[in-house]
Order: C-alpha cells, then structure tokens, then sequence
C-alpha cells in the first residue's frame, strides 16, 4: 500500500494542469468524495466557479453481481466544455458510468475526465491523467484526519 | 495576509473534528469552492458519504447593491441532521442566506454549520469554528496549485 501525501498531490495536480490547461472549461463535475479535493484545487488553478458534484455508489450484495448508484443533481444549461473529475480509475467502473450517463443526459456538452491515478487495468481511461497505480493508494484525505 | 497552509489545515480540522464529532450526521453540504476541502476531510472521517454541494456567487455591480445567487441542487428525503461546510464565516453574508435557504427548504432537517475561520464582524456565526480571522487568509488550495 502506497500513502499519498499532500505533497504529491500538490506536485502531481501542478502535472495534471500542464496536461489541461490547453483548453476552456466551463465548469467542473467532481465525482463525491474521492475527486472532490481534486475539484477544488482544479476549480482555483483554473478559475471555474461553476463546480457541482455527483455521488456514486457500487454496493457489491455479495450474492449477485455488483449495483452501480448515480446520484446526479447537476445541472448544466449552456455549458460547452466540462470537466470530469476523480481521484482514480482502478476499475474504471465508476468513470465509464459515469461518462457514459453525461454524455446521454447532455448531448451537446464535451465532457473531458481527469484523474491523478489510472490502472492499467482499468476499463476506462481518463483522458488526462497523471501516475499510474500499481498498488494500493491511501490517500492523504483518507489518513490525515483520523 | 496570512498564508493557511495544509498543515493546518489538517491540524485544524481534526481540531474541528472534536467539536462536531459528538452526534451523528446523514450527510454534508459543501459550500462551493471555499468549503470543498474540509467537506472531503469531514466526510472521510465522519464515514459520510452523501456528500452534496451548491454553490453561491456574490456579485457587487458597484453601482447598486450586492446581488446574492445560489444555485442549489441538493436533494434530501430522510435525512435528519446535515453539516454545513464552508472554510470561513468572513462577511457571513454567505453562510447566513445559505442556512436561511436550507432550512426554508428542508424545514425537518436540523442543519449545523462548521468552518475554519470565523471574523468577529460576521452576521452569522457558525456553530463550529476553530479560528478567528484577524487577517485576510490565503488559503493552501487558492495558492499552492499556481
């Protein structure tokens, strides 16, 4: 297992705005929790005040296949370009669902997905990412305040 | 100017924590952007997982008055007892319209706001806060990704 501690965060979202900072974005869709520190330093580097939030939730009943829970209260209207954002892609369940239901609820809308971590294993991979995961990441938000 | 940086922060918020950890809450409410981080903190060591956020803008047209905008898209059925999460209690014209809307909006539910900072001139105190702001605060997340 692998602790990431604020000081790589900090250095690796520096690297992930390199990679983004190319284009405009509108506005940033945090996925809840493990993307929402990522949304909030994302959302001042790039000075995007319009940030709303989704929930997911992948309960596995342990006698049947996994359920995957969207709780999307976004709203967006004339956004053009929006981000994407989430700790990591391990399974890359959450982010394939969760791509996959933006862009069928606003068609009109580019959606771009960013993380700090993707597995090579993952069934989706965010466009723009940073390091890859080979082991187990703790991350700092998970630690730091117990 | 007074630069907060991560370890207070997480210095603080377990602070923060003590306070608020006495009674159980359903879900937290982040203020946008300024409360995202501490909703994350919160949220990770409260083990919340309904983690919800609106967002407000202040705008000054500098010829007439303030103008107030939020834009909510929470939704709450059962939940009972939710945080408020913002950083800081500056003008405290925030945190109270926001409260003042929650509770107009969701009259059974008990909301309970937290930040970090709290000015002694602001209109509205939260029920927890940690320090008093004596000085304008540049916060690690408005600073360190730049």
């Amino acid at each position: 297992m692998k602790y990431y501690a604020y000081d790589e965060f900090k250095k690796d979202t520096v690297a992930l705005l390199k990679k983004i900072e190319t284009q405009n974005y509108d506005a940033i869709v945090g996925i809840a929790r493990g993307g929402l520190m990522l949304s909030h330093a994302l959302s001042e580097a790039l000075s995007i005040r319009n940030v709303q939030t989704l929930r997911t939730e992948l309960y596995d009943d342990s006698v049947k296949r996994k359920e995957f829970l969207l709780h999307d209260n976004t709203a967006f209207k004339d956004e053009r370009r929006v981000l994407v954002v989430d700790d990591i892609a391990d399974s890359g369940e959450t982010f394939l669902k969760v791509m996959q239901h933006l862009r069928a609820k606003y068609p009109d809308i580019e959606f771009v997905s960013v993380a700090l971590f993707y597995k090579e294993s993952s069934v989706y991979e965010p466009t723009f990412w940073v390091n890859e995961a080979t082991e187990w990441i703790e991350f700092f938000w998970e630690r730091d305040f117990k």
